[in-house]
């Protein structure tokens, strides 16, 4: 038999473990479909007597000294799990660099710095794979990355955080408020003690950064990323949603524009918005994640799976690990990076979108005709408008003068929306604005 | 730059008139993505005076000598969009044989003999991919073939006709029979003049088989397939799947199980099937299609999207044709064909189902009891039975001394459940069998 590929291992938490798992229970059949086997030659921990349960491996495998063992002439590939900018961006340029092959599940990383393992990677001959990144064990980014290269992506849409999912989907399930179906989360284990990267949106953007390089041959960046968690959404903004026939996620939204000039560009963004029930991405509830996809000759395809997990987690990283052990052992290079387009990525003031707000309004004659004004003076079309009394819940309810104007816009440039609302807000027959999201997925 | 890559195109009907379409609007694209621009260098029809609007192509390119084209050397890609068996087959074993790559949308070919073209390719050494051949852009075979190699799969689930899949939604939305619905959807195009291929579930048994050597690792044709179509779906079936929270669609399923003496074996199927609606292929409507893959490690995943039309499945073929672009410039293969767990394929006798069994009895006293034991003397469990007056719209409605038996078994060898069916339908009691449906989706 041919002799082996042999791995390194960074890191052996919940995915590390399962990754020693799955390599040992299913030996045979990786070997069968590399044509090899595949050896641990170490696994880099942070504290050697952690107590591992019975994981399959020999002791003696165990190091604390990562780069040591990346940079060990017997390493073929290395798996990175351990998460985070450093050190782990030094390990895998040190491996790229030496013409290593490397697998990770790294989002933050590739999020922040994806051009420096890239640069690397083409220095020294090796692939880079990340598959488990984005969505777990969803097959997406080797699909973007080939499948839909014969074809013209225009939007990339996801949902690719579970925390925040679950807790949207307590929110629309029991009317609860985001503090309340946060700590349910937390309690449930779908929330880590502190939630900020998941909340605020942080895990999604970099998601976003990851799916819009690959969708449009462009390095685009973390911060490249416009980002809104879901701190700010409230009961009331979830029950206008449902009044709308609308469930609300929080979506990371990669697009395909032009600016003024007609160049293309692209705009990248993280926030919440409203999805109609009707759209293939309303009903991917709880922990799950999804991600639609547009093209021009393909149409509408969704991607739907587990997003996280050590098990799933692991899958996709050892999808990646076959790949890149066959390549090395068929002596070649799966594609590069693709950047060859480079679009400009536009701000979020100048990414078209829709928004659907609801107002607190003196009810008395003039007022649509007032309101209707600031969105005409900057120059946002409304698409519909529903006046009522005031709804149960909004702050100022109970006084009899109290209606509700409930408006949803056409697209427009985000910046003169936002400026749209400023205006609303400090006008005197606006008692409050109740809530104000915007709106994907055409309704 | 590079010398272009030369690619020959066999059929130039809808889906290869999107190919020559999109071929020439994205070759500035196609070129930096591949590294060496695309060029046609023959295109082969049937008949050269056809009208072809307006495709953007050299009229002179055009020939009615499909294998004199394949031959020729300055052909390094073949892309065939005709379909059937022959001559296909002879113009791909010809290429491959000869060194080029073949890209191919030939469903029917593949589940025939699907082998002979793989050895052809490896005799050759060039690559053989088949996207576009199973749900139409959906981005499956990719992931099936490279991202999920390092998990076990257990189950594949697919809605992969979408002709079908119009006809069981309009039954289910409109209460509508069969024949009714079919004359639906050939008005609108979307059943065939001769619908036999669809309805009688040729195609979706086609597709099955390509799903489970892909996932099995074992070479599976079309004739290892158990088919049944959905021409004899009642209304009254329908009507008891919603009775039950469920609906029916036509199933390809392909599934690891074990024989008797414990060694694995693979079941492949196409039949009708109640699904519960919470089941996420429950709502792929129309002429969609979507395949729920389950696997070991990764869980859960499923792939949604247009299973056919010209634009759609011209984005799979271009795809690939990038995929083997690349392979050539790069002087590689891709993974040749994986066969090596050669798992024996169990008769449909021996699949594990489960049976929805509506029937008309005599309300008397010891029915149940009688009926029972039928079940118990083939070894089927019952897991749910519903007593009630004879449902309207049955064939025996209308006597006072009727009653309504719905009952829902556990799993058991189809074998012994269509055995058990058999022996209801001759007992005295048993007035009539009103519905009879497997089960699937785990409810």
């Amino acid at each position: 038999m041919t002799s082996p590929v042999r791995l390194a291992l960074l890191g052996c938490g919940t995915v590390g473990g399962e990754v020693v798992r799955l390599l040992h229970e299913q030996s045979a059949d990786l070997a069968a479909r590399i044509g090899a086997p595949i050896e641990i030659a170490g696994i880099a921990v942070r504290r050697l007597n952690r107590d591992r349960g019975d994981l399959p491996v020999d002791p003696a495998l165990f190091t604390t000294d990562a780069l040591g063992l990346v940079k060990r002439d017997d390493v073929d590939v290395v798996v990175e799990v351990v998460g985070g900018i450093e050190p782990a961006r030094g390990w895998l340029v040190e491996a790229l660099r030496a013409g290593k092959s490397v697998v990770t599940a790294n989002k933050a990383l590739l999020a922040e710095d994806g051009a420096a393992l890239h640069d690397a990677a083409a220095e020294g001959g090796g692939d880079l794979y990340y598959e488990a990144s984005v969505a777990g064990a969803i097959p997406l980014l080797r699909p973007l990355r080939e499948s839909l290269h014969g074809d013209r992506i225009t939007q990339v849409t996801g949902i690719v955080n579970g925390t925040t999912n679950f807790i949207l989907s307590a929110m629309d399930a029991t009317g609860a408020g985001f503090a309340e179906a946060l700590e349910e989360a937390t309690e449930l284990g779908y929330a880590e003690a502190d939630p900020t990267a998941d909340v605020e949106g942080f895990d999604a953007a970099a998601k976003a950064a990851i799916l819009a390089s690959l969708a449009f041959h462009t390095r685009v960046s973390a911060a490249d990323v416009h980002r809104e968690g879901i701190t700010e959404v409230t009961a009331a903004d979830v029950a206008s949603a449902k009044a709308m026939g609308c469930t609300i996620k929080l979506l990371c939204i990669a697009a395909r524009g032009a600016d003024a000039a007609g160049r293309e560009t692209v705009n990248v963004r993280v926030h919440p918005a409203m999805i109609p029930l009707t759209h293939p991405l309303a009903s991917v509830g709880d922990a799950f994640n999804a991600v639609f996809v547009e093209a021009e000759a393909a149409g509408q395809l969704m991607f739907y799976g587990r997003g996280a997990g050590g098990a799933p987690t692991a899958s996709a990283v050892l999808g990646d690990v076959v790949a890149v052990a066959r390549n090395r052992l068929a002596g070649v290079r799966a594609a590069s990076e693709s950047a060859y387009a480079d679009l400009s990525v536009r701000p979020m003031g100048e990414a078209l979108t829709r928004y659907h707000i609801s107002l607190d309004v003196a009810d008395r004659p003039g007022v649509l005709a007032a309101v209707a004004g600031v969105f005409a003076r900057h120059d946002v079309s409304i698409a519909t408008v529903r006046q009522g009394s005031a709804a149960a819940g909004t702050s100022g309810g109970g006084r009899d003068d109290d209606a509700e104007l409930v408006i949803v816009t056409h697209v427009a440039p985000d910046a003169a929306l936002a400026a749209t609302v400023g205006e609303l807000r400090g006008l005197d027959i606006v008692r409050s604005v109740t809530s104000v999201l915007r709106v994907e997925g055409g309704f």
